[in-house]
């Protein structure tokens, strides 16, 4: 076989759980009038938000909920943060909130220090939907930061009790650092491994194949974090590895004196997407 | 100036209390026929423990506990495992525990978590008293590790919740990757940063020396783990370093085409052993 899928390429739990949760009620309410609405992007990626669309959704931002009729609105599996929860409850919208177990995981642990004498810190990506609902969730008084050049920034001294959560997609090797080096400067250091088990088994699957292979393709939204840090863990690795978003991305010149092919996915990534790039690749091939 | 001491260089807060403590009680009990003892080295440092019995004090094992008369026993700034001090007490020694209020401190955590469901994790060497007392205060429940290696033996788990707790004079660059590493394998991991401060700041007057000279001589006792890790800490920063435990271990081999010499010692070694290091380096500059 010179086309090869990595196991665990696509979907994991938490994506599938909000797709299957939005799909039932968009199809339930098929005769209804009552319109559904999804905040923002369900999941990072632009063809499961097509597929919804299709099914009746109506993508809409924070902003549009007060110009809008008020009906079901479904909220992102990265996790919302509460003030627009909030909001939207005022606004008498009913609230399907799609939040990934192991997000909420994250954010249950960033409530309960809330009143505690710890300093709360997110490693993660400060604009990233999953972080800023982390941060809403310790009262916005974590701080976030995104790398250990960002340290200086939290102010540490050996008087401080620090705790630290993690984007549920952050990257293993940056968070290790970051730990090691934040637990140096305080004085108690309570780490909470939220990155999540999906993650490194992806990871484990990607790897295995392109021990195997000439070139790597990695399918998943060009916003999509967890893709990234996949297509970015190979290449550290010493892969070659390439990211697209959409079949059509692909052209000849990636598959240059190339004789096998791996790919994976993000965990946003459907699995139809990645059989279409397997059947693309495998035509390019065919056809040299 | 050819030779330059490095700040901070020479006894430590802990220290410098532990041999005044011993020093106190012999002085005071010249004209006494109440034995003093002191169980093993009470620093690592044998000028030290010379200087002490030559006040009287004697230098005894803990098998030599029941074969002696009962007297004052001096315990090491290392900490004392509890089992020898209540075997002690019930032999009707008087017990001087000299041990470091720092190592104190990494006693009472690692003790405070007997009870938990936490994995209590001492990272240490394995054969140093003051990881052994550590030992003996989690009830023997801890487990040691002195390296990255080892961690697959502490057969983590996502559902471990981990507490870890250091030795004051371990390396800063192996404890960070361990932290790193234990907190991705485990679920929760609680850091207790007790590597000692005054590590940290003789690292940094060393440094600032290194930089300035063609070798650096590291003054301490041979089996002194924070005089050892500040030679290698020097070694790893790129700069030529010796150990040397006494003056008389000083050749003319080792300042071949040497303009300037930084000296710097551990924590358990005197000044008055680094100022005659000193003025012998001094002396083989000059004749050549």
């Amino acid at each position: 076989m010179s086309v090869e899928i990595a196991e665990r390429a696509g979907f994991c739990f938490g994506v599938k759980r909000a797709i299957s949760m939005a799909t039932e009620i968009l199809d339930s309410h098929q005769d209804s009038t009552e319109p559904i609405y999804i905040l923002g992007e369900i999941i990072h990626n632009p063809q499961t938000v097509e597929m919804l669309e299709k099914k009746g959704a109506i993508s809409i931002t924070e902003e549009d909920l007060e110009k809008v009729e008020p009906g079901k609105l479904i909220l992102r599996s990265h996790g919302a943060p509460l003030e627009v929860i909030e909001k939207a409850k005022k606004l008498n919208f009913e609230i399907i909130n799609t939040v990934c177990p192991f997000v909420k995981k994250a954010q249950i642990i960033s409530n309960k220090h809330i009143e505690s004498d710890y300093k709360i810190v997110i490693v993660g990506k400060k604009e990233h939907p999953e972080v800023k609902a982390l941060l809403s969730h310790s009262g916005f008084k974590a701080q976030v930061i995104g790398s250990v050049e960002e340290i200086p920034n939290l102010n540490l001294t050996t008087d401080d009790d620090v705790v630290i959560i993690v984007q549920t997609t952050f990257s293993v090797r940056e968070f290790k650092n970051i730990i090691g080096e934040i637990a140096l400067l305080s004085r108690e250091t309570k780490v909470y491994n939220t990155i999540c088990n999906a993650t490194f088994r992806r990871r484990k699957g990607a790897l295995s194949v392109a021990q195997k292979v000439d070139v790597n393709i990695v399918v998943g939204g060009k916003n999509s974090s967890n893709t990234r840090e996949l297509t970015n863990f190979l290449k550290d690795s010493g892969f070659l590895a390439y990211q697209i978003e959409r079949p059509e991305e692909l052209t000849k010149d990636l598959f240059t004196q190339v004789k096998k092919v791996g790919i994976t996915g993000g965990a946003s990534t459907p699995m139809w997407v990645i059989e279409k790039v397997k059947i693309c690749i495998e035509n390019i091939l065919d056809s040299r």
